[in-house]
C-alpha cells in the first residue's frame, strides 16, 4: 500500500504555540510537495470555523503548503474528493464525527486517503482516523449515528496521554480508562501518545515520530515503549475484526 | 411528586474508604427504613460484580440496610419491580447504559423511581440518572443504543468534578468540556459536583448536599454555586424539550 497517514497527539506541546512543535512531522507527511491542504475544523465546538482556519492556515502556509477550510466549500464531498492533503483539528472528537456524518464525508475521506492522499490529524483528527472514536478523551456531548470513524489505522489512538491523576482526585486515571478499553476490546490495541508524539502509517508500517515515545497497549496490563523512529508493520496489529468489512464492534 | 432521588459525585472524597463520607446522604435518601437494597454493578469493567457487590454490601450493612446485587437475579426486570430502594455504583457510564439497555432495564427503574422508590447513583450511577450520559467525563468504551438514560431529573450531573489542569498539558480542562456542552445544548443546564457533594431531589425541589457545594452551569460561562442545604425548584431548571416525550436530542 502506498497512503500517508500522520497522527499527531496535540496541536501544543508543552507550552509552544500552535502546532509549533509540529513542523518536522508534517514536512515527513507532505514532503516539501505544493500541496494544497483541505482543512476540517469540525472538532472546533465554542468558536467559529473561520476563527479556526485563521489559527491552522498561518501554520501550513510557513510550511510552504497552501490550506483552505472545508466550510467555504459549497460542496463539500466535491471539495474531499479534490483535495491533495487532507488535515483534521482537534476539539470535540464526538462533534467532529457526528459532522463528518452529517456531510456524509466518513466513506469518502476513507477513499481518498486509501488511495494515497496524505491525511494529518491533531487529538480529535486522530481519533477520528481510527477504527472507532472509542478512546477519546473527550466529553460525549452530542451523539453521533455510531462511535465508527474513518478507519484509517487498524489500531486506537488515545492523545494527549499523560499519566496518573491529581493527587487526593479519585476520578480514573488514563491508565484505569485504557485497562477498561482493552479489558472488553483486546485483542483491539491502543497506542498512547503523550503530547508531541505521532505515528506515522504508510499503510503497511507505523512509525513513532517525538522524542516523548508512544506506549503501545496490546492487552489489559501490557504495554510497552516504543521509541522515536521505531517502526512496527501494520499486519501485527489487531484490529476490529474485519477492517473493511467490519460493521460494528464488540461489548 | 414525592421522589427519593440522591445522586452523588463519588464513591470516595479525599483519602476516605469506599463511600465513607457518605453515611449522612445515604440515610437521608433511606431514613433509616427497614429496606433492601437492590445493587445494580454494571458500571464495573475491570473487576467482577460479586468483588462489586463485596464492597458496597458493607457499607449498607453498617448504615442498617440490606443490599443484594441484581447479578444473582434470575429476572432482572422483576427485581427492579420488586426493589425497596435502587442503589447504582460508580465504574464506566457507557459500559453501565448498554447494559442497562441490554437487560431491558431502562424503562423499569424509571417507572419504579418516579412511583417513590429510592435511588442512590455514584459517579457513572449519577450520570445515567440524567436526560443523557453527555457529562460524563468516562472513555467510550463500549457503543450504548443511546446516550438517552434514566430521566430521572431533568438536568445533568458532571461528576469528580476539578477544576484547571495539571501544568503542561493541553488537553481541555473540565471547564472547558461543559462549556462546549452549553454551547450545543444550552438552556439545558448541569450541576458539577466536587468529589463529596450530592444532589437530592424529591421531585419537586433540589437541595445541595456536601461541604464542597456544587456548581449550577446555566449558559456557556454562566454559573453560580449552590452551598450545602440550598434547595432549587426543579421547575426552574430547563431540561431537554419535554422530558416525558422526549425521545432525542439536540446537536
Amino acid at each position: 500500500m502506498n497512503q500517508r497517514i500522520l497522527l499527531m497527539s496535540s496541536s501544543r506541546k508543552d507550552n509552544l504555540g500552535y502546532l509549533e512543535h509540529a513542523d518536522a512531522q508534517i514536512h515527513a507527511l507532505l514532503r516539501h510537495e505544493p500541496r494544497k491542504v483541505l482543512f476540517i475544523p469540525f472538532a472546533g465546538v465554542t468558536f467559529s470555523f473561520d476563527t479556526y482556519e485563521g489559527m491552522v492556515k498561518p501554520v501550513f502556509e510557513r510550511l510552504g503548503y497552501a490550506l483552505a477550510s472545508i466550510h467555504h466549500s459549497a460542496d463539500p464531498r466535491r471539495a474531499v474528493d479534490e483535495a491533495e492533503a487532507i488535515a483534521v483539528g482537534g476539539g470535540n472528537t464526538f462533534a467532529l464525527l457526528k459532522r463528518l456524518y452529517d456531510a456524509d464525508l466518513v466513506d469518502a475521506i476513507r477513499a481518498k486517503v486509501q488511495a494515497g492522499t496524505p491525511y494529518v490529524g491533531w487529538s480529535a483528527g486522530s481519533n477520528v482516523a481510527c477504527p472507532t472514536i472509542r478512546t477519546t478523551n473527550d466529553m460525549p456531548i452530542v451523539q453521533p449515528p455510531s462511535l465508527r470513524a474513518l478507519r484509517l489505522v487498524p489500531f486506537q489512538i488515545n492523545p494527549h496521554f499523560i499519566g496518573g491523576k491529581p493527587a487526593g482526585h479519585n476520578g480514573e486515571s488514563r491508565e484505569e480508562r485504557l485497562a477498561e478499553f482493552l479489558h472488553i476490546n483486546a485483542p483491539e490495541q491502543v497506542f498512547a501518545l503523550p503530547e508531541g508524539s505521532a505515528l506515522f502509517s504508510d499503510g503497511s508500517n507505523g512509525t513513532v515520530l517525538g522524542e516523548r515515545h508512544a506506549l503501545h497497549f496490546t492487552a489489559e496490563g501490557q504495554v510497552e515503549t516504543l521509541r522515536e523512529g521505531e517502526t512496527f508493520p501494520l499486519s501485527r496489529i489487531t484490529g476490529p475484526a474485519g477492517m473493511d468489512g467490519w460493521q460494528d464492534f464488540r461489548a
